[in-house]
Protein backbone atom coordinates (compact mmCIF):
# COMPACT_ATOMS: atom_id res chain seq x y z
CA UNK A 1 0.00 0.00 0.00
CA UNK A 2 2.77 2.06 1.06
CA UNK A 3 4.38 1.55 -3.07
CA UNK A 4 0.78 2.47 -4.28
CA UNK A 5 0.62 5.92 -2.51
CA UNK A 6 3.83 6.24 -3.51
CA UNK A 7 3.85 6.01 -6.97
CA UNK A 8 -0.11 8.05 -6.93
CA UNK A 9 2.13 10.90 -5.59
CA UNK A 10 4.32 10.96 -8.19
CA UNK A 11 1.64 10.13 -10.39
CA UNK A 12 -0.67 13.24 -9.35
CA UNK A 13 2.65 15.58 -9.56
CA UNK A 14 2.57 15.63 -6.02
CA UNK A 15 6.05 15.15 -6.58
CA UNK A 16 7.19 18.06 -8.08
CA UNK A 17 6.45 19.56 -4.12
CA UNK A 18 7.95 16.84 -1.91
CA UNK A 19 9.03 13.33 -3.27
CA UNK A 20 11.89 12.97 -4.99
CA UNK A 21 12.36 12.17 -8.47
CA UNK A 22 14.55 9.54 -9.85
CA UNK A 23 15.74 11.79 -12.63
CA UNK A 24 17.88 8.61 -14.35
CA UNK A 25 14.46 6.87 -14.27
CA UNK A 26 12.58 9.86 -15.71
CA UNK A 27 15.29 10.26 -18.63
CA UNK A 28 15.50 6.85 -19.77
CA UNK A 29 11.42 7.02 -19.60
CA UNK A 30 12.35 10.02 -21.85
CA UNK A 31 14.48 8.66 -24.20
CA UNK A 32 12.44 4.95 -24.61
CA UNK A 33 8.99 7.22 -25.36
CA UNK A 34 7.25 6.09 -22.49
CA UNK A 35 7.18 9.30 -20.94
CA UNK A 36 5.95 11.88 -23.57
CA UNK A 37 3.79 15.06 -23.79
CA UNK A 38 5.90 16.73 -21.45
CA UNK A 39 6.92 20.48 -22.02
CA UNK A 40 9.91 21.20 -19.50
CA UNK A 41 12.32 19.15 -17.60
CA UNK A 42 11.29 18.86 -13.82
CA UNK A 43 12.45 21.01 -11.47
CA UNK A 44 14.09 18.64 -9.58
CA UNK A 45 15.73 17.50 -12.52
CA UNK A 46 17.28 20.96 -13.67
CA UNK A 47 20.90 20.04 -11.78
CA UNK A 48 20.56 16.53 -13.08
CA UNK A 49 20.37 17.30 -16.44
CA UNK A 50 23.03 20.18 -16.81
CA UNK A 51 25.20 17.69 -15.35
CA UNK A 52 24.50 14.74 -17.50
CA UNK A 53 24.38 17.23 -21.12
CA UNK A 54 28.11 18.36 -20.61
CA UNK A 55 29.31 15.00 -18.92
CA UNK A 56 31.42 11.98 -20.76
CA UNK A 57 28.23 10.05 -19.86
CA UNK A 58 26.19 12.14 -22.44
CA UNK A 59 29.20 11.91 -24.92
CA UNK A 60 29.67 8.15 -24.19
CA UNK A 61 25.54 7.59 -24.97
CA UNK A 62 26.09 9.59 -28.19
CA UNK A 63 28.80 7.38 -29.12
CA UNK A 64 27.16 4.18 -28.12
CA UNK A 65 24.26 5.19 -31.06
CA UNK A 66 27.00 6.02 -33.25
CA UNK A 67 29.16 3.05 -32.91
CA UNK A 68 26.11 0.98 -33.90
CA UNK A 69 24.92 2.99 -37.20
CA UNK A 70 28.57 2.27 -38.09
CA UNK A 71 28.57 -1.29 -37.55
CA UNK A 72 25.32 -1.33 -39.16
CA UNK A 73 26.23 1.50 -41.98
CA UNK A 74 29.00 -1.23 -42.96
CA UNK A 75 26.63 -4.37 -43.10
CA UNK A 76 24.97 -3.04 -45.62
CA UNK A 77 25.65 -3.79 -49.49
CA UNK A 78 25.93 0.18 -51.25
CA UNK A 79 24.58 0.50 -54.82
CA UNK A 80 27.27 2.09 -57.23
CA UNK A 81 24.51 4.69 -58.65
CA UNK A 82 25.06 6.91 -55.59
CA UNK A 83 21.31 6.35 -54.67
CA UNK A 84 21.54 5.16 -51.12
CA UNK A 85 21.16 8.20 -48.34
CA UNK A 86 21.34 8.30 -44.53
CA UNK A 87 18.59 11.14 -43.33
CA UNK A 88 20.22 13.63 -40.90
CA UNK A 89 17.82 15.42 -38.16
CA UNK A 90 20.53 18.84 -36.66
CA UNK A 91 19.41 19.97 -33.45
CA UNK A 92 21.05 17.43 -30.94
CA UNK A 93 22.17 15.03 -33.51
CA UNK A 94 24.49 16.67 -35.90
CA UNK A 95 24.68 19.94 -34.50
CA UNK A 96 24.83 20.57 -30.61
CA UNK A 97 22.87 23.36 -28.76
CA UNK A 98 24.63 22.58 -25.30
CA UNK A 99 25.90 25.79 -25.28
CA UNK A 100 23.00 27.67 -25.66
CA UNK A 101 20.91 25.51 -23.27
CA UNK A 102 23.90 26.34 -20.84
CA UNK A 103 23.00 29.74 -20.72
CA UNK A 104 21.17 31.17 -16.96
CA UNK A 105 18.04 32.20 -18.57
CA UNK A 106 17.58 29.00 -20.36
CA UNK A 107 18.20 26.54 -17.99
CA UNK A 108 18.78 23.11 -19.60
CA UNK A 109 14.90 22.35 -20.94
CA UNK A 110 14.00 23.54 -17.49
CA UNK A 111 12.76 26.65 -18.35
CA UNK A 112 9.99 26.74 -21.11
CA UNK A 113 11.90 27.95 -24.62
CA UNK A 114 11.42 31.29 -26.27
CA UNK A 115 11.80 30.33 -29.89
CA UNK A 116 13.27 34.22 -30.38
CA UNK A 117 15.77 33.29 -27.43
CA UNK A 118 16.82 30.13 -29.80
CA UNK A 119 16.64 32.01 -32.99
CA UNK A 120 19.33 34.65 -31.85
CA UNK A 121 20.90 31.43 -30.85
CA UNK A 122 20.83 29.79 -34.73
CA UNK A 123 22.05 33.24 -35.62
CA UNK A 124 25.27 33.26 -33.85
CA UNK A 125 25.97 29.94 -35.81
CA UNK A 126 28.04 28.82 -33.41
CA UNK A 127 26.56 25.41 -32.48
CA UNK A 128 29.45 22.35 -32.20
CA UNK A 129 29.41 19.23 -33.74
CA UNK A 130 27.35 16.49 -31.68
CA UNK A 131 29.88 13.68 -29.71
CA UNK A 132 31.01 11.53 -32.51
CA UNK A 133 28.51 12.05 -35.25
CA UNK A 134 30.80 14.07 -37.54
CA UNK A 135 32.81 10.50 -37.37
CA UNK A 136 29.52 8.76 -38.36
CA UNK A 137 29.34 11.70 -40.90
CA UNK A 138 33.10 11.03 -42.43
CA UNK A 139 32.43 7.46 -42.28
CA UNK A 140 29.10 7.29 -44.23
CA UNK A 141 30.48 9.41 -47.13
CA UNK A 142 33.36 6.60 -47.68
CA UNK A 143 31.04 4.34 -47.67
CA UNK A 144 29.20 5.89 -51.03
CA UNK A 145 25.92 6.65 -48.50
CA UNK A 146 25.33 10.37 -49.05
CA UNK A 147 24.11 12.57 -46.30
CA UNK A 148 20.75 14.64 -46.36
CA UNK A 149 19.44 16.60 -43.39
CA UNK A 150 15.92 17.12 -42.66
CA UNK A 151 15.69 20.22 -40.25
CA UNK A 152 12.74 22.11 -38.30
CA UNK A 153 15.04 24.85 -39.30
CA UNK A 154 12.88 27.71 -40.75
CA UNK A 155 13.74 28.34 -44.46
CA UNK A 156 14.80 31.74 -43.50
CA UNK A 157 17.80 30.18 -41.61
CA UNK A 158 19.60 27.71 -44.06
CA UNK A 159 22.34 29.48 -45.04
CA UNK A 160 23.04 30.14 -41.62
CA UNK A 161 22.60 26.45 -40.35
CA UNK A 162 24.67 25.51 -43.90
CA UNK A 163 27.30 28.03 -42.71
CA UNK A 164 27.09 26.37 -39.06
CA UNK A 165 27.64 23.13 -40.32
CA UNK A 166 30.78 23.54 -42.51
CA UNK A 167 32.38 25.32 -39.87
CA UNK A 168 31.28 22.33 -37.29
CA UNK A 169 33.15 19.74 -40.09
CA UNK A 170 29.85 18.69 -42.37
CA UNK A 171 30.84 19.52 -45.74
CA UNK A 172 28.84 17.93 -48.16
CA UNK A 173 25.42 16.20 -48.66
CA UNK A 174 23.31 15.46 -51.09
CA UNK A 175 19.82 17.76 -49.73
CA UNK A 176 19.41 20.01 -46.98
CA UNK A 177 15.75 20.26 -46.44
CA UNK A 178 14.26 23.15 -43.99
CA UNK A 179 10.88 23.51 -42.64
CA UNK A 180 8.56 25.28 -44.92
CA UNK A 181 5.97 27.66 -44.13
CA UNK A 182 3.26 25.14 -45.37
CA UNK A 183 5.05 21.46 -43.56
CA UNK A 184 2.53 21.03 -40.88
CA UNK A 185 3.62 20.48 -36.93
CA UNK A 186 1.05 18.02 -37.01
CA UNK A 187 1.39 14.69 -36.71
CA UNK A 188 -0.87 12.82 -38.68
CA UNK A 189 -1.86 9.15 -37.72
CA UNK A 190 -0.73 6.55 -40.61
CA UNK A 191 1.08 9.26 -42.17
CA UNK A 192 3.40 10.83 -39.74
CA UNK A 193 5.00 14.49 -39.75
CA UNK A 194 6.14 16.25 -42.87
CA UNK A 195 9.54 14.63 -42.49
CA UNK A 196 7.94 11.91 -43.27
CA UNK A 197 6.39 12.90 -46.22
CA UNK A 198 9.80 14.34 -47.23
CA UNK A 199 11.30 11.40 -46.74
CA UNK A 200 8.43 9.05 -48.52
CA UNK A 201 9.15 11.98 -51.96
CA UNK A 202 12.41 10.97 -52.14
CA UNK A 203 12.21 7.37 -52.12
CA UNK A 204 9.39 7.86 -54.68
CA UNK A 205 11.79 9.57 -56.36
CA UNK A 206 14.14 6.35 -56.34
CA UNK A 207 16.55 6.82 -53.77
CA UNK A 208 17.17 4.36 -50.90
CA UNK A 209 16.94 5.36 -47.40
CA UNK A 210 18.93 3.19 -45.49
CA UNK A 211 19.51 5.06 -42.33
CA UNK A 212 17.68 8.13 -39.90
CA UNK A 213 19.55 9.83 -37.22
CA UNK A 214 17.57 11.63 -35.31
CA UNK A 215 14.71 12.35 -32.06
CA UNK A 216 11.93 10.91 -31.81
CA UNK A 217 9.86 13.26 -34.00
CA UNK A 218 12.56 11.58 -37.28
CA UNK A 219 12.02 7.50 -36.19
CA UNK A 220 8.80 7.19 -34.59
CA UNK A 221 6.57 5.79 -38.16
CA UNK A 222 9.90 4.41 -39.74
CA UNK A 223 9.77 1.31 -39.45
CA UNK A 224 11.38 -0.35 -42.75
CA UNK A 225 14.11 2.02 -42.37
CA UNK A 226 16.83 1.33 -39.48
CA UNK A 227 16.57 4.33 -37.03
CA UNK A 228 18.42 5.56 -34.20
CA UNK A 229 17.18 7.77 -31.96
CA UNK A 230 20.16 10.61 -29.79
CA UNK A 231 19.96 10.64 -26.50
CA UNK A 232 18.54 14.18 -25.43
CA UNK A 233 16.28 14.63 -22.36
CA UNK A 234 16.13 18.60 -22.87
CA UNK A 235 13.27 19.07 -24.92
CA UNK A 236 10.28 16.46 -26.85
CA UNK A 237 8.87 17.49 -29.99
CA UNK B 1 42.17 11.03 -34.49
CA UNK B 2 42.19 9.62 -31.00
CA UNK B 3 38.42 9.36 -30.53
CA UNK B 4 38.02 7.66 -33.60
CA UNK B 5 40.56 5.19 -33.20
CA UNK B 6 38.62 4.28 -29.71
CA UNK B 7 35.32 4.40 -31.57
CA UNK B 8 36.68 1.75 -34.15
CA UNK B 9 38.12 -0.33 -31.15
CA UNK B 10 35.02 -0.58 -29.30
CA UNK B 11 33.08 -0.90 -32.72
CA UNK B 12 35.02 -3.61 -34.12
CA UNK B 13 34.32 -5.77 -30.37
CA UNK B 14 37.87 -5.07 -29.24
CA UNK B 15 36.33 -3.39 -26.29
CA UNK B 16 35.67 -6.70 -24.74
CA UNK B 17 39.60 -7.38 -24.75
CA UNK B 18 40.87 -4.09 -23.18
CA UNK B 19 39.06 -1.07 -23.90
CA UNK B 20 36.16 -0.08 -20.87
CA UNK B 21 32.35 -0.23 -22.12
CA UNK B 22 30.05 2.37 -20.73
CA UNK B 23 27.45 -0.01 -19.75
CA UNK B 24 24.91 2.57 -18.54
CA UNK B 25 25.80 3.63 -22.18
CA UNK B 26 25.11 0.19 -23.30
CA UNK B 27 22.02 -0.40 -21.66
CA UNK B 28 20.07 2.81 -23.05
CA UNK B 29 20.96 1.55 -26.17
CA UNK B 30 19.30 -1.14 -25.78
CA UNK B 31 16.65 0.51 -24.06
CA UNK B 32 16.23 2.66 -27.31
CA UNK B 33 16.36 0.00 -29.55
CA UNK B 34 19.52 1.70 -30.83
CA UNK B 35 21.95 -1.37 -30.78
CA UNK B 36 19.80 -4.07 -31.74
CA UNK B 37 20.02 -8.32 -32.51
CA UNK B 38 22.43 -8.63 -29.68
CA UNK B 39 22.77 -12.25 -28.10
CA UNK B 40 24.44 -11.58 -24.45
CA UNK B 41 25.32 -9.17 -22.34
CA UNK B 42 29.03 -7.78 -22.89
CA UNK B 43 31.14 -9.71 -20.45
CA UNK B 44 32.18 -6.63 -19.26
CA UNK B 45 28.80 -5.66 -18.26
CA UNK B 46 27.64 -8.45 -16.12
CA UNK B 47 27.78 -7.16 -12.70
CA UNK B 48 26.60 -3.73 -13.62
CA UNK B 49 23.57 -5.64 -15.15
CA UNK B 50 23.06 -8.06 -12.31
CA UNK B 51 23.41 -4.64 -10.00
CA UNK B 52 20.90 -2.94 -11.72
CA UNK B 53 18.35 -5.92 -12.20
CA UNK B 54 18.83 -6.03 -8.06
CA UNK B 55 18.54 -2.89 -7.58
CA UNK B 56 16.13 0.72 -6.67
CA UNK B 57 17.04 1.61 -9.70
CA UNK B 58 15.50 -0.96 -11.63
CA UNK B 59 12.27 -0.43 -9.38
CA UNK B 60 12.30 3.34 -10.25
CA UNK B 61 12.58 2.36 -13.87
CA UNK B 62 9.74 0.16 -13.63
CA UNK B 63 7.75 2.69 -11.61
CA UNK B 64 8.03 5.94 -14.07
CA UNK B 65 6.86 3.35 -17.32
CA UNK B 66 3.95 2.40 -15.15
CA UNK B 67 2.94 5.92 -13.56
CA UNK B 68 2.81 6.98 -17.26
CA UNK B 69 0.83 4.36 -18.10
CA UNK B 70 -1.31 4.86 -15.46
CA UNK B 71 -1.59 9.00 -16.00
CA UNK B 72 -1.99 7.73 -19.41
CA UNK B 73 -5.06 5.62 -19.02
CA UNK B 74 -7.17 7.47 -16.58
CA UNK B 75 -6.79 10.21 -19.17
CA UNK B 76 -8.77 7.84 -21.66
CA UNK B 77 -12.23 7.78 -22.20
CA UNK B 78 -13.19 3.90 -21.78
CA UNK B 79 -16.72 2.85 -23.45
CA UNK B 80 -19.43 0.66 -21.67
CA UNK B 81 -19.61 -1.73 -23.46
CA UNK B 82 -16.35 -3.72 -22.40
CA UNK B 83 -14.32 -3.79 -25.53
CA UNK B 84 -11.40 -1.26 -24.10
CA UNK B 85 -8.32 -3.78 -23.58
CA UNK B 86 -4.88 -3.39 -22.77
CA UNK B 87 -2.17 -5.56 -24.02
CA UNK B 88 0.21 -7.09 -21.49
CA UNK B 89 3.71 -8.96 -22.17
CA UNK B 90 4.50 -12.00 -19.10
CA UNK B 91 8.46 -12.02 -19.18
CA UNK B 92 9.81 -9.29 -17.13
CA UNK B 93 6.85 -6.76 -18.04
CA UNK B 94 3.67 -8.72 -15.78
CA UNK B 95 6.01 -11.48 -14.04
CA UNK B 96 9.66 -10.87 -13.54
CA UNK B 97 12.46 -13.76 -14.06
CA UNK B 98 15.03 -12.08 -11.72
CA UNK B 99 15.51 -15.23 -9.20
CA UNK B 100 16.10 -17.15 -12.71
CA UNK B 101 18.48 -14.76 -14.11
CA UNK B 102 20.37 -14.34 -11.14
CA UNK B 103 21.23 -18.18 -10.82
CA UNK B 104 25.31 -18.86 -11.36
CA UNK B 105 24.59 -21.12 -14.05
CA UNK B 106 22.39 -18.33 -15.66
CA UNK B 107 24.58 -15.13 -15.20
CA UNK B 108 22.05 -11.97 -15.97
CA UNK B 109 21.98 -12.68 -19.40
CA UNK B 110 26.17 -12.97 -20.10
CA UNK B 111 25.86 -16.67 -20.68
CA UNK B 112 24.08 -17.65 -23.59
CA UNK B 113 20.19 -19.23 -22.46
CA UNK B 114 19.10 -22.77 -22.35
CA UNK B 115 15.49 -22.75 -22.96
CA UNK B 116 15.44 -26.25 -20.87
CA UNK B 117 16.93 -24.55 -18.11
CA UNK B 118 14.22 -21.09 -18.50
CA UNK B 119 11.34 -24.17 -18.98
CA UNK B 120 12.28 -25.72 -15.66
CA UNK B 121 12.36 -22.62 -14.21
CA UNK B 122 9.02 -21.49 -15.34
CA UNK B 123 7.65 -25.02 -14.28
CA UNK B 124 8.73 -23.81 -11.11
CA UNK B 125 5.99 -21.13 -10.96
CA UNK B 126 7.44 -18.79 -8.45
CA UNK B 127 8.25 -15.93 -10.53
CA UNK B 128 7.33 -12.71 -8.83
CA UNK B 129 5.14 -9.62 -10.35
CA UNK B 130 7.48 -6.67 -11.73
CA UNK B 131 7.46 -4.31 -9.47
CA UNK B 132 4.58 -1.52 -10.33
CA UNK B 133 2.86 -3.51 -13.38
CA UNK B 134 0.43 -4.89 -10.44
CA UNK B 135 -0.73 -1.92 -9.50
CA UNK B 136 -1.42 -0.46 -13.10
CA UNK B 137 -3.26 -3.90 -13.45
CA UNK B 138 -5.24 -2.97 -10.60
CA UNK B 139 -5.43 0.41 -11.81
CA UNK B 140 -6.74 -0.69 -15.48
CA UNK B 141 -9.87 -3.18 -14.25
CA UNK B 142 -11.22 -0.06 -11.27
CA UNK B 143 -11.24 1.87 -15.14
CA UNK B 144 -12.95 -0.94 -16.83
CA UNK B 145 -10.15 -1.61 -19.37
CA UNK B 146 -9.89 -5.28 -19.81
CA UNK B 147 -6.57 -6.86 -19.48
CA UNK B 148 -4.96 -9.96 -21.82
CA UNK B 149 -1.67 -11.68 -22.08
CA UNK B 150 -0.03 -12.21 -24.92
CA UNK B 151 3.17 -14.15 -24.43
CA UNK B 152 6.17 -15.85 -25.95
CA UNK B 153 4.91 -19.03 -23.32
CA UNK B 154 4.21 -22.81 -24.98
CA UNK B 155 1.00 -23.55 -25.10
CA UNK B 156 1.95 -26.46 -23.13
CA UNK B 157 2.83 -24.27 -19.85
CA UNK B 158 -0.52 -22.09 -20.49
CA UNK B 159 -1.90 -23.94 -17.01
CA UNK B 160 1.53 -23.45 -15.38
CA UNK B 161 1.33 -19.56 -16.29
CA UNK B 162 -1.94 -18.67 -15.39
CA UNK B 163 -1.33 -20.53 -11.92
CA UNK B 164 1.86 -18.24 -11.73
CA UNK B 165 0.09 -15.36 -12.52
CA UNK B 166 -2.56 -15.78 -10.07
CA UNK B 167 -0.16 -16.53 -7.27
CA UNK B 168 1.66 -13.01 -8.58
CA UNK B 169 -1.95 -11.27 -7.84
CA UNK B 170 -2.75 -10.93 -11.30
CA UNK B 171 -6.08 -12.72 -11.20
CA UNK B 172 -8.42 -11.44 -13.62
CA UNK B 173 -8.37 -11.35 -17.83
CA UNK B 174 -10.27 -11.19 -20.81
CA UNK B 175 -8.25 -13.67 -22.93
CA UNK B 176 -4.44 -15.49 -22.00
CA UNK B 177 -2.75 -15.96 -25.75
CA UNK B 178 0.50 -18.24 -25.88
CA UNK B 179 2.55 -18.98 -28.84
CA UNK B 180 1.36 -21.72 -31.03
CA UNK B 181 3.56 -24.39 -32.94
CA UNK B 182 2.28 -22.36 -35.84
CA UNK B 183 3.20 -19.12 -34.63
CA UNK B 184 6.58 -17.76 -36.31
CA UNK B 185 9.41 -16.42 -34.80
CA UNK B 186 9.93 -14.55 -38.08
CA UNK B 187 9.11 -10.77 -37.86
CA UNK B 188 7.94 -9.40 -41.01
CA UNK B 189 8.07 -5.78 -42.71
CA UNK B 190 4.83 -4.14 -42.70
CA UNK B 191 3.16 -7.08 -40.77
CA UNK B 192 5.29 -7.39 -37.85
CA UNK B 193 5.37 -10.53 -35.66
CA UNK B 194 2.60 -13.36 -34.94
CA UNK B 195 1.97 -10.91 -32.03
CA UNK B 196 0.90 -8.63 -34.50
CA UNK B 197 -1.58 -10.68 -35.70
CA UNK B 198 -3.26 -11.82 -32.45
CA UNK B 199 -3.62 -8.14 -31.65
CA UNK B 200 -5.06 -7.44 -35.11
CA UNK B 201 -7.46 -10.11 -34.57
CA UNK B 202 -8.70 -8.40 -31.63
CA UNK B 203 -9.22 -5.26 -33.59
CA UNK B 204 -10.85 -6.65 -35.85
CA UNK B 205 -13.44 -8.87 -33.62
CA UNK B 206 -14.65 -5.22 -32.21
CA UNK B 207 -12.10 -4.65 -29.54
CA UNK B 208 -10.42 -1.34 -29.18
CA UNK B 209 -6.71 -1.65 -27.52
CA UNK B 210 -5.68 1.09 -25.69
CA UNK B 211 -2.34 0.03 -24.30
CA UNK B 212 0.60 -2.04 -24.99
CA UNK B 213 3.12 -2.97 -22.28
CA UNK B 214 6.10 -4.66 -23.01
CA UNK B 215 9.59 -5.24 -24.56
CA UNK B 216 10.47 -4.01 -28.24
CA UNK B 217 9.09 -6.94 -30.02
CA UNK B 218 6.05 -6.37 -28.47
CA UNK B 219 5.75 -2.36 -29.63
CA UNK B 220 7.72 -2.38 -32.33
CA UNK B 221 4.89 -2.35 -35.02
CA UNK B 222 1.94 -0.24 -33.12
CA UNK B 223 2.14 3.24 -34.03
CA UNK B 224 -1.86 4.06 -33.43
CA UNK B 225 -1.80 2.59 -30.16
CA UNK B 226 0.19 3.71 -27.21
CA UNK B 227 2.74 2.05 -26.41
CA UNK B 228 5.04 1.14 -23.10
CA UNK B 229 8.78 -0.34 -22.78
CA UNK B 230 9.48 -2.07 -20.05
CA UNK B 231 13.62 -1.30 -19.14
CA UNK B 232 15.12 -4.91 -19.51
CA UNK B 233 18.66 -5.11 -21.18
CA UNK B 234 18.80 -9.08 -20.08
CA UNK B 235 18.02 -9.93 -23.77
CA UNK B 236 16.89 -9.03 -26.97
CA UNK B 237 14.09 -10.75 -29.22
Amino acid sequence: MKVILFLLFIATGAAEAGAKINCLSWRIAVETNNIRDWKTVPAQCKSYVSEYMTSQQYRDDCNAVVIAAIEYAKSLNISKEGKDLWVFNIDETTLSNVPYYSRPQVGFGATKSSGKKFESWIKEGKSPAVPGVLLLYKILLDLGIKPIFITDTKEEFRQLRIANLKKAGYHSWFKFICKGKNDSELYTEHKGNWKTQKRAELVKAGYRLVGNLGGWDDIIVDFLLRTFKMPNPMYYF
